[in-house]
C-alpha cells in the first residue's frame, strides 16, 4: 500500500488516539468534528488527487529507496524537475482546496533531515542518515501524512534557549535512556497537527554548545504518550457549527493550527535525527525553511480561486467589463503569477546536495516568500475592492431561508436575472472566508508569518545576495580602482 | 433637552417599535441583542463625550436655528472651524471606539439637505428649504440618531432607474396623496440603522426626467409602518454570543449593517425635501458623497488603536526595540497621519454655500476617501507582521478558562514574566479583530465602499483636476503657443 | 521699496561681487551665464508675482514689526491663515517655474530664528531677538533674497562635531573679536545661492557642551569677503550652452545648488544670531526642519506641471481617451492632491508660539516630506509611462533643423495633423527635463533628501506619534487593565 | 570564424557604409564618434564574454543546422536549458555593461521567425522556412549583430496601417519587382542600430486583409541603400564630449537608439520571411513580443550594478551599518531578484514549437516585463535615498581638476579618511547615470516602453490568464452548481 485513498486516509485517522483539546473540552470525535473535519478533508485531497490520471504526474513520484511509485509528499526529491512538480503540485492543491492543506510541511521535514543527516554523519561519523532512511521508507510505504514541527514558544526573545526563565520555552531533551530519550517543550502553530500520523521535530534556531540539549529532531507518531493538541481558533470558526453551510463560504475544506505539548515524552533512539549536534541546527533551519517558503507556492493557488470569485462576482453583478474592473483582475493576474514565478524559479535554480538530495536555491526561495508576505494582501484588497459592501453586509443564510425575510433578499439582492441570487450570495461568502473568514487565516496572516515571518526571509536575503559582486561590477564601471 | 445622555439615548431606542430580523427571526429586544448592542454601545459615545468638558469644543456646536449647545451629529457646519472639527470629532470617536459608531451619516445627510433644499428653493421657488429648517430643529431640540439612507440594490447596473426589470430596485414613489407620498424600494448596507430614531432618505444617483418618480429625499421616523430591517451579518459576529469575552477582540462596541425595506410606506408632506426634482439628484449625491467621505475621518482614530494594538502587543512580545518594528509603527503612524492630513484639508478648504453652509472642498474630500480605500488595508497588514502568528493560531477563551489546558497556555504563551498571558492574549484578540472580525468590516471593507467605492472617487477627481490650467502651465514652460 | 520688480532684482544682483566657480573656473558674469541664469529667472518671479493683483493676496503680506506691505517671503506668519498661504504661494510658484524657485529656504530660516532667538532670549536674558527683528527689518525694507544655509559636510557621519579628524567638517567659530565672531566651514548644497543677497547660517544637528563652537547662526551679505561659490552641476546642465532651447525642456527656468565655502569669514556682531547655546540647535533645526518640510507644497505645483505635460502629449499621441491612460491621469492627480492635503493641513494644525510667530504642526509636516520623497518618483513613473519610449530616443532640436533630417522628423514624428510636430517634440523634452534632466534634479533627488533625507523624518515622526494615548486606546477596548 | 573576436567586430563595423545623421549632421565615422562608441562597446562586450572560460557556457551554443560552436547571440533555442540560459547572459551582460547592450532585439527576431516563417510554411507551403534557414546559417557563421525592427511611428494611433493619411507611417511594400521588394516606412527607436551588421524588419502589429501590403517581414545589411539612420538624443550625453570621463558615469559603456528610415529599400526575395501574409502578423509580434519581453533579464544585471553603487555609496558614507540602509539594501536585493525569477521562470516553464525551436511561456514573459516597467523605477529611488543628496549637487569633473576649487571639494567631500574623494564622486556619478543620465534611457524608460509598452503586457497577461479554470475552482469550493 504505498498509495493511500482518500477514504483510506480518514479511516486511518480514525484509528489514532490523539488527545485534541478545543473550546475548553476534549474532542472526542477528531475526524467527525465540525470544525476540524474541512481541515481532514483538505488532507484527503493529498491523496485524492494522487489517483486522478491527469495529476499523476505531479501528484506521485517514484521513491529512489523503494522504487515504487509513491505520493510525492512523502518523496525525497531526485532532481530540479521534482522542485520544479512540488510548486505546480502546491498551486494545483490550493487551487482544489482555496485553503492550506497542511500535508507540505512534513514534506519539506523529510527533505530537509535528508540533506542533513548525511551532513552530520559526513561530519561527525554518525549513523542518523541510515536511522532517517529506515524512517522514511516507513512513511513511503504507509503513505503517511507528517506534521513538520519547528516553531517553539520561544518565550523572552532575547535570550538563547539555555538563558530562558523557563527552560520549557524551547523544546529539549530532560532525560537520557538508554534506548531512547525524554523531552519537554511545545511547538506552536502547528499546521495540520491533528490531521498528521507523524510528528517530526526540528530546533527553531541556530544554537551554540550551551544549547545542547535542545538541539535535538525526531520524529513520533502523533499519538504518542504525553503529546497533547490544543487547537487554535480561527475567524469565523464557528460558522461550522451553524444550520446551513452558504455562510462558511469554503463549503469543502478548511485548514487548523495546533498548541503541540510535550509533556516529557519517550523518542525511541532509531527515532532521533539529531542530538547534541547543536553546530548543525542552523542548517537544518535554513535547509527546511527554504524548502518551505518555497511551498507557499500553495498560495498561488488559492489566488487563483481568489481571481476566480472575483471574476464571478464582477459578472453577477454585471460589471465584468467595466475597464476598472478588468485592470482590477488583470493586476489580480499580474501578482498572483509573479509569485508563480518566485517559488519556479528557486525550484528551477535547485541544485543537488551531497546525499542526493535536490535542494531548492535559498535565496529566490526567501524571495519568493518575502513576496508572499505582500501580494495576497493586495490580491485580498482588489477582491474586496471587485466584490463590493455587500460581502460584509448581507444578512445570514438563515434570512435567505426564513419565509418573512426571503422574499425581500430574494427580491432586492437580484441582479442579472439570469443568476439565483444564492450563487451571488455563495461567491460572495466564498470572498468573505478568503479575506476575513477561515480561510484569511491561512492566505493572510500564515502567508505572513508560516515558514518564517517576513524579517527572517529579509535577513536571508541579506546574507544571500553576492554583494562583494556587486561592488566589483559598479566599481569597474565608474572606473574606480580596487582599494 | 438638546443634549441626551448615552443612558437616555438607549432609554429613546426602547422606546422604538422596530421590525427587526437576525438569522431568520424577528429580534423582540433590539437594544438588548448581544450581537445588536455594541453597535448601539457605540453610537451612545456620541452622546456620552459631548457630556466631557475636555471634549465639549469638537462635540458639540452652537445651533444656527436655536442658538442653543446642541450635539454636533445635529449640527450644520457654519464655518471652515465646524468642518475641521467635525473631521477631528470622526478621529476621537473612531479612537474611542474602535469602530463605526455610525452616527455621522445623519449628519451628513443633514447638512446636503441644508445646501440642496436651498438650492432647489432658489431655482424653483418650492418651499423645501423651510421644510427641511422645520424638521432640523426637531432633530436638535431631540438630539436625534439619523440614519442617512442612499444606496439602492440598483438591480441591473447597466440599466437606469425606470428601465429596470424590476422598478423597485430603485426607492421610488409609488402613489402620491394630497398629505404626502406613498414609497417602496430598498437601502442597502445601512450602518447603524437600527439604533436610529429617524432614517433620512436620498438618491442614489443622477436622475433624467424619465426617472423623476425615483428622485425623492424624505425623512421618517425609523419604526413608521412598512419599514422592515434585515441585519447583515459580519464576520465573527456570534462570538458575541460566546460564553467570555475576551475573543470578541473589542469588547466593548461594533458596528452594524442592515437592509432597510421599504414596503409601500407612507410619508407625510411635510418631511418630502425632494419629489421630481431629477436635476437636483445628482447635486444632492455629489454633496452628500463629498461629506461622508471627509467623514472618514473615523479610520484615521480606528488606526490609532490599531497602531497602539501593535505597539502593545510588539512589547508584550519583547521586540518593541528591533529596528524593523520600530520602522513598521513608523510606517503605520506615516500612513494614519496621512489620513489624517486629507480629512483636514479637505475641511481646511472649505467654502460657503449660498444659504449659509459650510462645504468641504470635493476634490480633497475625495482624495482623502480614495486614500482611505488604500491605507487601512496597508496598516492592517502591517500590524499583522508586527503581531506575529499567534493571532491566528491561539487558542480560544475557554482553552484559557479549561483546568486541562489553561495551565499549558499559561505557561507556552508566556513571553516577559511581567506580563500576563491573558493580557498579551487580549490584544491579540482586538487586532484579530480589526484585521479579520467584526471590526474589520468597518476598517476594511466598508473603508473601500462605504460614502462610494474607490472608483467614484476617481470619477470626481478626474472631474475636479483642473486640467486646462495644468496643460496651460505645462505648454507654457516648454515654449509651445497655444493651439 | 518694499517689493521689488524682478527686474530691479536682477539688478540687484548685479551689484554682488560673489565668487563664483564653475566647470573649474570663475564666473565673472553671474547673473547672464546661461547655465545659472534660468535659475535667477525662477527666484525673479517671486517678484514678479507680487506685483501681479490676481496673486497679490498670496504673494503678499503685511509686515507686524513695519506694517508695510512685504513679499510674503520675507514675512513672519501671523495667523493659521498666513501658514496656508504660504502651502499655496510654494504651490502657484511651482506650477509658474516647473522648478526650484529656491526662496523659500530663506524664508524658513526667518521664521524659524524668529522663534529661536526668542526662545534663547527668555531663558537665557541675551539680545538676540532684538538682533534678528533689526536684522528682519532691513531684509523686508529692502525685500532681499536670502539663502538659508544649514546642510554641513558632516565629515564622518558617526561622529559629533568637535571629533571630526578636520574640525571644519562643521562650521564652526576660529576667533572671538571684540566686535563680531570669525567662522570657517562650508555649507553644501546651497539652493539658489548665487542668486541670494544674504546668506544665513543655521547649525545643522543637535549639539552637546563640547560642540559650543559650532553652535552658531548667524546673516552675512552673500558677497561677503572669504564666500566662496562652487557650483554643482546638474543632469543635461549644459544643454542650456546649446543652439536652439526647445532641447532644455523647461525653455524659461532651473533651478542650481552650490557648495558654499567660509574660508574665515568675519561677522558682525549684530549679525550673530545663536553662539554657543548648544542646548538650542536642535530645537532651530527641528523648527527650520518643520517649516522647510512644509515648504515642499512647491513639488505640488511642479507635479502641477507635469501633469499637465503629461495629459498634453497624451492629446498629442492621440490616446487620451484609453481608459488606462485616463486612469493614470486620475492616479497623479491622486497622488498630488495627497501631497497637497499634507501641506495645507500641517499649516492649519499650526499654532502660535510665544513670541508671536505661527509654526507649522511638526509631526504633519514631516509627514508630508515624507510623502514627497514617494510620490514625485511614482508621477514620473506615470508621467514616463503616458510619454512613450519617444521621449528618450528623440533626435535633437538640431536634426529638426536641418535640411537633411529635418523631413524625415517632420514626417514620422507626426500624429494628428493638427499638432505640429514640434509643440510634440516640445512637451516630451519637458517631461525628460522633469524626469531625467535639471528639473529631475530638484522634482525628485532635491524631494529625496532636501529638508532633510526620508530617514530624519521618520525619526519625527517616531518622537511626535503620541503612542501612550494610543496604546491606551486599544488596551481599555480589549479590557487590559493598566499595567 | 563562428566567433568574432570583439576587435573583429570593431572592425568589421568600420566597413560598413552607414547613412548616420546626430546633432544635424552626418556623422562620418560611427565607431569613433564619442557619443556613440560606447554603445559599440558595450556590443562588443557580446564577442568578447564568449571567449572567455568562465562565461562560455551562457555566451556560445551549439548551433542546431550547422553543428559548430556559435554565439548565442545568434542561435535557435533547442532546449529549455537554452531558454535559461539566455535569461542568464542577460543578467551577466547587465552587469557587466551597466546598460543595454543592444544585441539580443535581433536573437529574438531570429528566434521568431524560427518559429513563425515554420508555422507560415506550414499552413500555405510557402518556402519562407528554407530562406530563413539559409539566412540564420550566414548570420551565425559570420557571428553577426541584428537589429530587430519591429515599431513603426504609427500616425494616428487609432487608425489601422491602410487608413493612415501618411501611408509610411507603417513601413510597407510600395513595389514588387520580379526579384524582391521595395519598401518604405520607418522603424523608430531602434536599439543599436548604427552597431548592427543585419537589420530584420517585422510588422508591428496584428493586421487584416486591407493591410496585406504591411504585412512584411525581411532582412538587409544595415548599409543597404536607402536606409537612414538618425540618432536619438539621451539624458546628459554630450557629457562624453567632455573632457575627463568621471562625469560620464559610466566611463566604459552606452547603449543608444535610432529612427530608421526606409525610403524605397530594395529587398531581394531570399531575404523576405513573410510578405501579404497578414493572418501571421499577429503570431509573429506576439512571439517576438514574449521573447523579447524575456530579454529584460538584463535590466537584473543592470540592477546589480545599481545595488553594488549603493552598497559602495554608503559604504563611502560610512552609513553601511544604519539599519534602515541595510533594509534598503535588502529591499533592492528583493525587487532585483523577484524579476530574476520573472526571467528564469518564463524560460523554466517553455515549450518546444513544432519546428523545433523553444518558446518561453508567453504569460510569464508578459508578468516579468509588466514587473520590469516597475521595479526598476523603485530600485532608481532607493538607490537615490541611499545616495545623498550630492549625487546631484556635485561640481563637475573640472572643479576637482581646478587649482582654485580642487582643495575645498577634496577637503568638504572627504568622509572616511581611507576613501579617495574621487572613488566617492565617480560612484556617485554612477548612480547619477543609472538613474538620471544615458544608462537611465535604458535602465528606466526603455524597461517601461521597450518590448511594449505596460498596457500591452497587460493585455496578454488578459488574455493569458485562464479565467475560466480558475472561476471553476471558485464555484466549486462555494457551492455553486454550474450555470
Amino acid at each position: 500500500m504505498s498509495l493511500m485513498t482518500a477514504e483510506q486516509y480518514e479511516k486511518s485517522l480514525r484509528e489514532l488516539k490523539l488527545v485534541v483539546y478545543m473550546f475548553g473540552k476534549r474532542v472526542d470525535n477528531v475526524v467527525d468534528d465540525p470544525i476540524i473535519r474541512p481541515s481532514m478533508k483538505a488532507v484527503a485531497m493529498t491523496y485524492a488527487l494522487a489517483h486522478r490520471p491527469e495529476h499523476e504526474d505531479l501528484m506521485t513520484a517514484t521513491s529512489h529507496i523503494s522504487g515504487k511509485k509513491i505520493n510525492r509528499f512523502t518523496h525525497i526529491h531526485q532532481s530540479v524537475q521534482d522542485l520544479v512538480k512540488k510548486s505546480k503540485m502546491g498551486r494545483l492543491l490550493g487551487r482544489e482546496t482555496g485553503c492550506c492543506f497542511q500535508r507540505c510541511v512534513g514534506m519539506d521535514a523529510l527533505n530537509a533531515l535528508s540533506i542533513v543527516t548525511h551532513a552530520i554523519d559526513s561530519k561527525q561519523g554518525t549513523d542518523y542518515y541510515k536511522r532517517f532512511l529506515s524512517y522514511l521508507e516507513y512513511v513511503q510505504e504507509k503513505d503517511l501524512t507528517c506534521d513538520g514541527a519547528m516553531t517553539d514558544p520561544k518565550g523572552d526573545r532575547r535570550l538563547p534557549p539555555h538563558q530562558q526563565p523557563d527552560p520549557d520555552h524551547f523544546l529539549h531533551v530532560v532525560e537520557e535512556r538508554p534506548d531512547g530519550i525524554v523531552v519537554r517543550g511545545a511547538k506552536a502553530h502547528q499546521t495540520g497537527a491533528v490531521n498528521s500520523h507523524e510528528v517530526i521535530v526540528m530546533p527553531t534556531l541556530a544554537m551554540r554548545k550551551e544549547d545542547e540539549d535542545y538541539a535535538v529532531s525526531f520524529a513520533l507518531p502523533s499519538d504518542a504518550e504525553g503529546i497533547t493538541y490544543i487547537m487554535g481558533r480561527q475567524s469565523c470558526d464557528t460558522r461550522k457549527l451553524e444550520d446551513g453551510q452558504i455562510d462558511q463560504g469554503n463549503v469543502l475544506f478548511g485548514g487548523h493550527e495546533a498548541l503541540v505539548v510535550f509533556d516529557d515524552v519517550f523518542v525511541p533512539r532509531e527515532r532521533v535525527f539529531m542530538y547534541k549536534d547543536y553546530a548543525f541546527a542552523a542548517q537544518l533551519v535554513e535547509i527546511f525553511a527554504a524548502y518551505h517558503r518555497q511551498s507557499y507556492a500553495c498560495k498561488v493557488g488559492v489566488g487563483d480561486v481568489l481571481i476566480g470569485a472575483a471574476q464571478t462576482v464582477a459578472e453577477y453583478n454585471g460589471v465584468e467589463k467595466a475597464s476598472h474592473i478588468r485592470d482590477k483582475i488583470v493586476e489580480m493576474n499580474h501578482l498572483n503569477e509573479t509569485l508563480y514565478c518566485g517559488c519556479i524559479a528557486c525550484a528551477s535554480e535547485g541544485h543537488k546536495e551531497p546525499g542526493g538530495t535536490y535542494a531548492v536555491n535559498t535565496l529566490l526561495a526567501n524571495v519568493h516568500k518575502q513576496n508572499v508576505t505582500r501580494f495576497p494582501y493586495e490580491l485580498s484588497r482588489l477582491a474586496q475592492d471587485i466584490a463590493g459592501g455587500l460581502m460584509v453586509t448581507m444578512p445570514g443564510e438563515q434570512d435567505f431561508q426564513s419565509p418573512q425575510t426571503r422574499k425581500w433578499l430574494q427580491k432586492y439582492y437580484q441582479t442579472n436575472p439570469n443568476i439565483p441570487t444564492e450563487s451571488r450570495m455563495r461567491i460572495l461568502r466564498l470572498i468573505e472566508n478568503l479575506t476575513l473568514g477561515t480561510a484569511a487565516v491561512g492566505y493572510l496572516t500564515e502567508s505572513m508569518h508560516g515558514a518564517g515571518s517576513p524579517q527572517a526571509q529579509r535577513v536571508m536575503i541579506a546574507r544571500r545576495a553576492n554583494m562583494v559582486e556587486k561592488k566589483k561590477a559598479a566599481q569597474k564601471l565608474c572606473g574606480i580602482v580596487e582599494i
